[in-house]
């Protein structure tokens, strides 16, 4: 339990219980407000909340989610590939048991959100670490990764934009590994929920380049902001996802329905849709400028983030890993961050920026009285 | 796929998309009302249910549930007892990952409900079916029972008002299989989430015996006809309890928060949730009793149902089996049931009965009408 971000959010919980000052930086919860019309359809939609809806998702939910990636990724996309599920991570979770289930080598990309490699163990498969190189900022050599990619290799996890990194796969890259996972016939699920954090205009889904091998997540925790909704979709082949409902029927029986039928009111009103997801990137992008700024001004090491809602921060050498780092620090100061070894990092932690500025600021500031101490 | 409850409930759903004047008896989705303050505490507590809760559930709820379920059975129970999942499936789902990890023996009892044998089947565990007879009305034999417990016995799942049988297992053999459990050094799971509709007063929660040994989960969609709320809880040892969250925080993270926040409300108001309780209860009563004594004159066979909101009805002999007689149904009275084999049971089909009286009546007609062509 020691080393989960679980184990770390309990603790900041706790502690915020007791009354204490706490600032949570340690899950990705982004706190920029729903669509502003969540209230008045819950309201009018929670009457046909009560019953299961279909394992695999709503229909009527499927085919409005179709529909609007269909048009933003030039796929004909039809209910049959969509997957919907109890978040994002359970659609992964479901995907890799099935895809796994007879073993089989998952490689995972490091810096790594950690649930891929407990999910892979959770599985008969084998998990298989690529590493990235700091001085590339951890973004993946695709050139390189391709030749690890052997007869063994069953699934190759993608992340774009990358959770903790903040890296963006570039458009030629997605184009190359979608098409070599055709050519080498392994399956690829490219982790999307950040779509809407692009700062630079790098992110180009796997969508684009879709082909039976793909599969692509996104998640109403990250695009709506609405983490304590749980729920995600996902894109994938007609046979693959009648798997993954029949999976789910076993599992949680079906996603949330009132999550189901909010959601797709608001993928119903593309406009509102794009000024929500407009007004959440600048107001996410300006909090990203903010701590570089105040970082470089402190002479304290960073990854700058391309997509996201959090960035990683070098720790100071006199600390022997992450876990002692978030551990002294969420003692000393009260600031609880993801030490960067649950992500496969031993020198950085993640802290989350989708928090109201001055909670940001004084945590900021709280860390960087406490590294002029060590 | 086709011979899953999935299958014939999405077959159900697309005929009623088309228009068809369907009567779906397949799943068990209690059409009771929900708690009438339901909307109220939805309104009120939504601003709240933005970001995740912890993982394992809310602290606060699992405040309430111990102590709620603490005065009813007189033990105990704690916070660190309780587990909040995404329904009481994901609950189920998650333990037996962690009870089968390396394999053993989960015997299940036939009738039984479809998702144990699939849970079992996606773990490293070996299923054994226990059967019941069908002149005993498929209530179990505990002293034979304990007979099958070996050394290979890891884990006995027990249901109990029983999903599809309506049997309820008497204090006695609760108190003897519970002793049992810690004397042979098993796991019992039971699933007690049918526990409001004991219509004779035969109901005794195994929290009566409750010892580290033993597991009861209890859920939303039963108890407060939410089933599209997803919300499960159960209790079990501190130790397992925090495996469980574990697992869950890689699963689905968390429970879906507004549903936590407005179930934990119900249970803080206990004689409005009584009353809740008492009403539905004999409402199903009375469904129950006008079902039993429409088929009892029409001498079609069925077993009395003394909990649960269903009943099981034997089949006629013209047919090979449930699937057949369940497709022809549907196909030639636009009447949906599930059939018996999902269960481990060929000559009964299950029927729903917590539907509105018309609905249950018109479905009576046809299914009796269907009966006099074959």
């Amino acid at each position: 339990m020691k080393k989960s971000l679980a184990y770390f959010f309990a603790k900041e919980k706790a502690l915020k219980e007791k009354g204490e000052k706490v600032l949570g930086f340690t899950l990705i919860s982004p706190e920029f407000p729903p669509p502003a019309s969540l209230e008045e359809n819950m309201t009018r939609l929670y009457p046909r909340s009560f019953s299961y809806s279909t394992s695999g998702g709503d229909f009527a939910l499927r085919d409005t989610l179709a529909s609007f990636y269909s048009k933003k990724w030039s796929q004909p996309l039809k209910r049959e590939n969509v997957f919907v599920g109890n978040g994002g991570k359970e659609s992964l979770f479901i995907l890799l048991q099935i895809l796994l289930k007879k073993g089989g080598e998952a490689i995972v990309i490091s810096p790594y959100w950690s649930s891929y490699p407990r999910m892979v163990a959770s599985t008969p498969g084998k998990l298989k670490i690529f590493k990235t190189s700091e001085k590339n900022g951890f973004y993946p050599d695709v050139k390189k990764l391709a030749k690890e990619i052997t007869s063994k290799t069953k699934v190759l996890i993608l992340n774009t934009p990358c959770n903790p990194t903040g890296k963006i796969l570039k458009e030629e890259d997605v184009k190359f590994l979608a098409e070599l996972s055709k050519k080498k016939n392994f399956f690829i699920i490219s982790d999307e929920v950040y779509e809407i954090y692009d700062y630079e205009g790098y992110y180009s889904s796997f969508l684009k380049f879709f082909n039976k091998n793909i599969f692509c997540v996104f998640s109403a925790s990250k695009s709506f902001s609405l983490c304590g909704w749980r729920l995600g979709w996902g894109f994938g082949e007609k046979k693959l996802i009648e798997e993954m409902a029949d999976y789910q029927s076993n599992l949680s029986t079906s996603p949330h329905t009132l999550s189901q039928l909010v959601i797709k009111e608001f993928f119903e009103k593309p406009e509102a849709l794009s000024l929500h997801f407009d007004t959440n990137k600048k107001e996410a992008k300006a909090r990203r400028d903010m701590a570089a700024s105040f970082l470089a001004g402190k002479n304290i090491s960073y990854i700058l983030p391309e997509g996201g809602i959090a960035i990683c921060v070098k720790i100071p050498p006199s600390f022997k890993d992450t876990y002692a780092f978030a551990e002294a620090l969420l003692s000393e100061e009260k600031v609880s961050v993801a030490p960067g070894e649950i992500f496969g990092q031993k020198n950085y932690f993640r802290m989350n920026l989708s928090l109201p500025v001055e909670d940001i600021k004084e945590g900021l500031n709280r860390i960087a009285k406490f590294y002029s101490n060590k």
